[in-house]
């Protein structure tokens, strides 16, 4: 039973698809994709249940959407497992995952508020009011390598303000959208307000493709981001709101600080994920000389010796494989690219058991053209500089545009940093890889088209209803110019 | 010299057009317009700007912002005849149009530190910042009917937020746009910061194609927003925020108060600025039955006496010609296939002098089939109705959402009209062309894309920029699973 629609478990009708474990290539999950006519049932469900939902008081959604909060918190343990088991994140870091979910409930709620919500103020005797409006049916596409946490960052939110939804997970990732809508479903939300369809792309271009659907909320790949935007063209009503990829620098200054501090801190940027962040620093910008030098020796070193296994393991591996053998062998031919190109491995990947890659650290200065794209995992591409401002220069060069990090103890290098880098997560001093929960996300350039997420998920969840209220009509004390009512 | 480009006035080298006054027919502006090469020099020159001006203090912003407030309030009487002059408007009413550019620079500065501008927090160790960051050169694309106000709430907002502009105007209000930016020069902005190009739909077209612009600003038709939305397919990393038009409702219910308040009530949401704002009521629901007899008629009665003829007459009258001759055509054949569709004129509008036509009310409850079109003139559709809900269910019944309206002392119907009307702008017992300059703008369905102006203007001139910001690396008290130092 793969597809929830108006509150019935049912078999997709189209192809016969699976899910497997990364590491030991077990089978999760199988199914069939839901056909476009499931699709279009699932859009008609969320519409049917539509104005009822939005029409509930935002109390009463808040109560369901806590309901669910509580079902995740009672079932994390499962959670934490089936991710860690569909996607092949240790299962530590599947667990902060399901945190980040229940963590989504009141940060969403708090952004409702200030961002959106309703407010008024007197004018005589005229009330000025503005509310805000869900859009109506919300498409949530799901990306793989958060495949609970962020399409529940956008479900919560579209929720909140009074939309339905139509979720379309990642086809490598069916089992963890499962369980979350079993876990929607005994929150006791009401039918056809979450429905989900399963299946790859067929399914995610028949759900675009819906007369009735008003908004779409994607997290995924900067190339199928793109494509929605192509089919979404002349149609302005409909809501796109995509977050995609990044190639983002991380540039460290000569004074940098602590050694192994500024290890751990590239090492997290890096490899957290097995650079599966979307946020995961690419490039790695570091000076010529001594200090670099040092940096970066200490950097295979620490990197070579981190654990890479079975997301099960104890003691824990800090990443595990890929998410797929197809994405593992498409990073060693990555790596092949830049060592063809010129590239010099000082550390290099390895592949091991299922879609296992160990770290890979290219430098790639002496490489005269680097293809400006984002590769999905632990690939550090080392650039070395001679002067901060062109590495800031070199930072900036790419069509992306979401994170970018400094790691310097130079105040002015980070005030010069933060006033010319292009991105919407500048970190100083801090992974990459970590963004604030109360923070909007998202970035310009081919990140994303500039409808930020997370904090500022709201905005997009709903339109502004902007009101002159008054009780009474009221002939002004002077007619305008030009009018009798004699 | 029509062109302002990197703060040069240059003659276009495009083809020859003029602007007339349209009720006497005296020409107001004649020039050349700008070719393709003359708009890339101007979005060059902008790109030029945009670093230096985005790294100006906020303060050194607003200080030429309220410079060039107090400029266009030195020149108010001025600026408020070219814009009769240009536009018909009455002299009266185009200032008010002028006094609502000077209310836009604090509106904005309110608004910029509300929706965008820096917070931050501290936690521990580390700041969580939130930045805004402007997107770079915006087109504006201004409008026939405000030519001042509303590009200059596209213009004062990307302004303050540090882009840079290239405004190019209606081809129909060039002189009112050339002494605006008389006035910017006037007030010292940088070379380059704005930058003005003036001319028809190919100047417009090669803007909205320059490679070099990030954001496209449009207030204007639907059917030119739509081709925008079409141009800038499978390029998401270019902001483009359209305001078009609406078919916008207002339902009268069936106690409505004093009638002659209702009458005025009406009239300044149909046939102000001779119908041509684009939150203009167009449709009209009267309840059947004596009440809306009454309203009907003596609505009649008072719109067949108003003044309708030279914008600077004394006495002034309460609407001018419409903006050209080819709009006065369009007005009386939009009200002759209204009539030939099974309509009823109880008013018929007669041209007159120039662009003049005078309001038209024509009964359509009896056509079965109405265009969901945008008149964009003084021609009031009315259908009367039986059951309340029913009118709100015919109220939305339109491809756009943008404004609707409700006359009625009847709190519960307000409770229902607000929970069921789709649209951006929702007043009660007040005109529909009245809107809050410290609310939103914008609507649902062809109206726009979601990207609400005024208030929310600050959102689409930036994007968030989001830090976690230390002075020092510092390594946790414990290391992630998987991770050794030694």
């Amino acid at each position: 039973m793969s597809l929830w629609i108006n509150n019935q478990w049912l078999d997709g009708a189209g192809d016969q698809f699976q899910s497997l474990n990364p590491y030991d290539g077990s089978v999760v999950w199988q199914g069939q994709a839901a056909t476009t006519a499931q699709v279009e049932a699932a859009v008609i469900a969320a519409e049917a249940a539509f104005v009822a939902w939005r029409n509930t008081t935002l109390n009463h959604r808040v109560q369901v959407i806590e309901r669910f909060a509580q079902l995740v918190q009672q079932h994390q343990l499962q959670l934490a497992g089936v991710i860690a088991a569909e996607t092949g994140k240790p299962l530590w870091e599947s667990t902060t995952e399901v945190a980040a979910m229940i963590a989504k409930v009141a940060l969403s709620l708090q952004a409702y508020h200030e961002r959106t919500g309703t407010r008024q103020r007197q004018q005589v005797e005229t009330t000025m009011v503005v509310r805000h409006r869900p859009l109506g049916v919300m498409a949530v596409f799901g990306p793989y390598n958060f495949p609970a946490h962020l399409p529940n960052g956008h479900i919560i939110p579209a929720l909140l303000a009074g939309n339905t939804v139509v979720f379309k997970p990642s086809e490598l990732t069916p089992n963890t959208a499962q369980l979350m809508c079993h876990l929607w479903q005994q929150a006791g939300i009401s039918s056809g307000v979450i429905n989900l369809v399963q299946g790859g792309r067929l399914t995610g271009a028949a759900l675009a493709a819906a007369a009735g659907v008003d908004g779409v909320l994607f997290t995924g790949s900067a190339n199928t981001g793109h494509l929605l935007h192509q089919q979404f063209a002349g149609q302005p009503q409909k809501m796109l709101a995509l977050e995609m990829g990044g190639n983002n620098p991380l540039v460290v200054g000569q004074q940098y600080g602590e050694l192994d501090a500024a290890v751990y801190t590239i090492i997290q940027s890096a490899f957290l994920s097995a650079g599966q962040r979307c946020t995961c620093a690419r490039r790695l910008y570091i000076a010529v000389g001594k200090a670099g030098d040092e940096l970066l020796t200490r950097l295979v070193t620490v990197s070579s010796q981190l654990i890479v296994g079975d997301p099960f393991a104890t003691p824990a591996p800090f990443i595990g494989p890929l998410i797929s053998n197809s994405a593992a062998e498409q990073m060693m031919e990555n790596q092949q690219q830049l060592i063809a190109a010129g590239g010099i491995a000082l550390l290099a990947a390895t592949r091991g058991q299922g879609a296992i890659v160990t770290p890979a650290i290219i430098d790639v200065s002496a490489v005269s053209e680097l293809a400006d794209e984002e590769y999905f995992g632990p690939l550090l591409q080392i650039s070395r500089y001679d002067d901060f401002t062109q590495a800031v220069v070199s930072a900036n060069q790419t069509r992306y545009g979401l994170a970018a990090g400094l790691i310097s103890t130079d105040e002015q290098q980070w005030q010069y940093f933060v006033e010319h880098i292009r991105a919407g997560i500048v970190n100083r001093n801090r992974p990459l890889t970590g963004a604030c929960g109360d923070a909007p996300f998202g970035g310009p350039g081919a990140s994303g088209n500039l409808r930020p997420s997370a904090y500022y998920a709201a905005d997009y969840c709903a339109y502004p209803m902007a009101s002159i209220e008054a009780e009474q009509l009221q002939l002004p004390v002077q007619l305008a110019p030009g009018v009798s009512l004699n």
